[in-house]
């Protein structure tokens, strides 16, 4: 992660949340109380985003103490207390909502990604995400999917290049779209090609793609097409897979897996906080 | 909405997914290729957010031209057509995906609203959304709710009063947090009193609260608090409801049913956009 | 205070008024000078705004000690010392303008308010301000406010709801202008009216508004209406009240009236800051 | 006026009024609604800020059209219609406190100059402001300065040299300090030396001021000092001077006034503006 | 070029050459005086960066019309007029300078790009960028390399793996980092290996590279490095080479040169504009 | 330098090269792994710009120690290492890129101003800059002319007037531009003039400017003309004046001459970094 972006960030959602004050907390935490703050898993699951903690409240009050206990790809069971802070009282419960909003989510997709990788229980092949994720938490939700065991696809539109049917039409063949975009590239981009058909395969190994996506197959027609394909190009499947199908890609010998669900589906983890103050 | 806070928001929400260019639309589209986008619903439900299609659109090319068939809020199903866009084909692809990420999390919130608000089947009683929003997207996500027939909560910590245990403890007791609250705000601020026992609720009056909820309360429960508050102090229950518990509190005669659930568990609705290429 | 938006608004501060750089002071100090700076105030008045005196040499160097003599609403007396800060000469006097600029104002706004108190001299009437603050300053404007010893009104648009004429001659009626508003807001958005007539004070209770505002009134008018309003609607009395006619007021058993002027014509307090340099 | 820089001042100034929406006016004024709005001058001044009208509507509304009858530096008479809008209800009415709060301030900095070129009645002598501005708005307030007939002094400590008391008490003389800024600077910047004494003023023109400021000088001091400096540098009055002493100063000779209270001191100029719904 | 993040690079721009005013124009130049500007050729080159005329004075005034008679990429010479704009004269001079620090600098970078593929005079290798740009201009130098008809290396430390020395001393080997940084990254991440010897050469082709970099070395030694690489893994020199010993490496088979004088050693083009006022 | 101000600058071009993560350094290094940089000069140069590389790594890693040997301005020679940094291997490496590029470019111009300066040999005149600036590095690249000995013409369009032909042409005359341009500013703001002949600058004199600058002329005409002018008025060569013709301007009696070159056709000093692991 980048701190500096990340900074930027919290400082933003910790705009959206408070606003111009924290009317309640002021009202009645004297600026000096001090507390304690526990975090506490209610359900089994991946914790992702523990760091926040720290780089949430630093924001607030660099006085807060903050001590984690287990580190971010922790397996964690209702009950566990995953991180503990200390400090003013005030400030402990005005991050609360962002941290646990925000942690909330990234532990529950690196709680699916984990799932997905062990339904699919096939270490030959990647699990990977996509960009169907939230707006203004791309870089987030990407990392905790790494953090559950998956790999990321492209961050946007600029670092990796797709070659998809609509751009197959206009350039008039998978050849010619492949060489239109190599001529704008270098090779630091890669570029991956959607194909439907086998004869779409064949076209785009010839093409010389670097990656070749086969769009919404099934099991037996993933395995076919990784067959057409010499090893030193990657492989690819995405489109209609969900968490219940995954397991019978399995053996295809494809290399990724692309799933939406990873970022726009999953549910979030249940995390609250407890905060006591000291005497 | 605020159409200049938005514009901002789509413009960074632009630059997350476009970065420094869209390689492979660049390459292959020439400038002034003409295509038509249609926006496509692939399941039943409600519909939130159709300006952003226009909103995001204008921010790419002034030229494109967007005719919506429905408004938000409209119940819709599989097949439908919501939406058309018609101007260059590389600006109607460039903007496709955040277009979709938005939509489809506005019109999933939307939808789980609708349904709670049918399973409740109460319409005395509002359901209303909480604090527990995707960072970034509060202003949003409320907006889907209100769309889908809720109520929205307060938007941060500066627009309302929330006292809570912690600060009861504090304090001493309610009439003295109440108390310690008002003397900070003024009369355009409500203060809602979260109470765990009936003892909590007979002190809040007493407090004069505007707002007192009942946390964590089984149906029977909060029918018979309701009964301790005077008709115009608004009452509210909260914490533990789910989508299937939620038709036990009707004709509870509790004004307002918080649920965390409408934001941080509405699964998208799925919404897919078809480019054709204008001959 | 939300100290993360403060600090970007000191920051912005500064630009302006520093610019690219502190031409003078950066030539005629050498880095390591260190000097003392003491705070004074020329005329008797209430202080506001103290912190931004530790806010804004923080953004410019940390290593400058403040130490502050008194508290935010504290009555000063013409020749006081409120504060004392140490630390490099040039950062000391780089500071200068944008806290005195500041504290003179925000000092000058809790001064008119307290003045504005003590000639109502009726402690069952709050004063408050208005949204006639100074564009990019309101949060400290209404500070300043409280700190003075009155009560804020609403933030913005958008943390409050103000039903007036145009809103009602377009409704149609009083009623229908509060269902209306009602229909789009929730239980945390408090419904204001503003009222002509004893007629409209009749129709704004009866519409369940839970603040009305009388109008240019009189201290008789205002007597009067507020005896057509039951106990649990708060009243304001607004508009054409001056510090000379504030007086007139007491008695009226109005609880709150809104003054423009607060905000609008408060007079600086005269402050200043004497650098010595240290051998 | 920086086109390009006031458009951010005011979108950042009209999110700080409208926050996430305007309730009211949403609720109850259909999109299209039309209305005239008319901005009325309630006493006597002169009008500065009339493009903001403009400026501000186009950003809430582009179809809002704006017809201005007045320049700004005309003067006004209580009843004087300035200018009118035509366009959406909601939109005029969303605008209307941000044009009024800067309007009114701005115009009444404009006829408080302009007062105070009236009051001297030298036009040998040029009025000039300080950077006693408020925080964020200093740009606007210099040019309304400049509308009512006075000069602006520096924009900030980049772009002119200021040398006072302390500085020469570290350089060691006038003719130091003034020798130590040159270095630094070249010829586009101004070098102004403050001086408290005849001798201060000799030394200052042997050490090449561009510019010498008598400060807290008496009229017949003031021009004392004048005729001990050269005719090719400017000379400038300041400290302690206010509107009822001002016109002790006319016929001194010296080139400039600088005067804090213009900025820091002027009373609002009452506009109202008067929105009619077109049937 | 993603004009949303280009629009907001040159308003900050305008913003640090105009400040808060443009003060000579302003009060020479009447807001109708209507003038014609040309973009006069001063020296023989490539011309790139001429859609920035358009996007600067569209930001200025959206009534100057611009007139390109060339594209990017055109070779020109000296006295040819490249793009006329017409509009009030006031806004044709405020953008000049920008205008053409941008241009001059871009088409500065592309005339000497395509200096080198004509000196190299190899078709099969391709002349490519590094990160050694302008902080703050990358995806503009970055597309002048591309108009000059070089390609681009990666865009950031995100877009791209470059594993060096430093970190395969740390990992132990080379196939150790090259393992260690597949674990962290997907299919659309290149990896590139620099190497040093022959001996590096052979364990990177072992370790998977994507990339092949030989650094510092000469022409013969690249040619025999370039014969260790199987086809599908692509290969590039780097390190000391000038536009005096590129043509040497001709001939070579490596895929890529990298060239980090083409960013920050390029001579600016000589090019001015001239305005004439329209009677 | 106004350290607010830069420090916002280095996040950008820090966000520019980062992008969302470090991929490689951050796979590789782990977070303790401690090491050592070594900034070493590779050709004989004037060093400006020390002080990035403090303000670069406290924005990454506050615990990273720098240690500067020399000052800027140091004359330099190749092998003479300048600065150290200790700290975490993976932030050192991170920061090179922006340290680097940034640093090379201020030596750059440095050591070219300086060569200027010496070349003409003539300390009676000043070198100075233009606003032929890099966008964006403005600020930076003029600190860098004064580290090599030069001074800065005005910052922007805002602090200094500029008449020049076109200006004069729609004035009417060189005293009509002076006069319009006087009226609309303070006493603050210099006004130069750019004269074409003999007969320009005796109405320049005449018309008061304070700046009289002689465009395009030849070391005899620019003596000629010097003789015209008085003495408190500041006089400056300017135009198609290069490193070779300078020194011809030695003996002028001219005060300033401003040469464009300084700061668009500096060459970049080549700095390198050296990072070894510690045990």
């Amino acid at each position: 992660m980048n701190q500096i972006q990340l900074e930027e960030m919290l400082k933003a959602f910790l705009l959206e949340d408070i606003g111009s004050k924290d009317v309640t907390r002021q009202s009645i935490f004297p600026p000096g109380q001090i507390g304690k703050a526990e975090f506490l898993v209610k359900e089994d699951g991946v914790i992702a985003g523990l760091d926040l903690i720290r780089s949430v409240y630093r924001l607030l009050d660099e006085t807060i103490v903050v001590d984690v206990q287990v580190k971010d790809g922790a397996i964690v069971s209702e009950g566990d207390v995953i991180a503990q802070a200390k400090g003013p009282v005030r400030h402990l419960l005005t991050g609360e909502r962002l941290i646990l909003n925000l942690m909330q989510r990234l532990s529950g997709i690196a709680t699916l990604t984990r799932r997905s990788v062990k339904s699919l229980n096939d270490s030959t092949i990647h699990i990977c995400d996509t960009r169907k994720t939230t707006p203004g938490l791309r870089v987030l939700e990407k990392y905790a999917v790494r953090i559950g065991g998956g790999k990321n696809h492209r961050f946007g539109l600029d670092d990796g290049d797709m070659i998809k049917d609509n751009h197959i039409g206009v350039a008039g063949s998978i050849e010619a779209a492949v060489a239109k975009v190599r001529e704008e590239t270098g090779h630091m981009m890669q570029v991956e090609v959607e194909t439907e058909t086998e004869a779409d395969v064949i076209a785009a190994v010839k093409a010389g793609a670097d990656i070749i996506m086969f769009d919404n197959c099934s099991p037996s027609e993933v395995k076919e097409r990784v067959s057409l394909v010499p090893d030193h190009i990657v492989t690819e499947a995405s489109g209609g897979i969900t968490l219940e199908t995954l397991h019978e890609y399995a053996g295809t010998g494809v290399d990724y897996i692309s799933l939406g669900y990873l970022t726009h589906s999953a549910k979030a983890l249940d995390i609250s906080l407890n905060v006591s103050i000291s005497e």
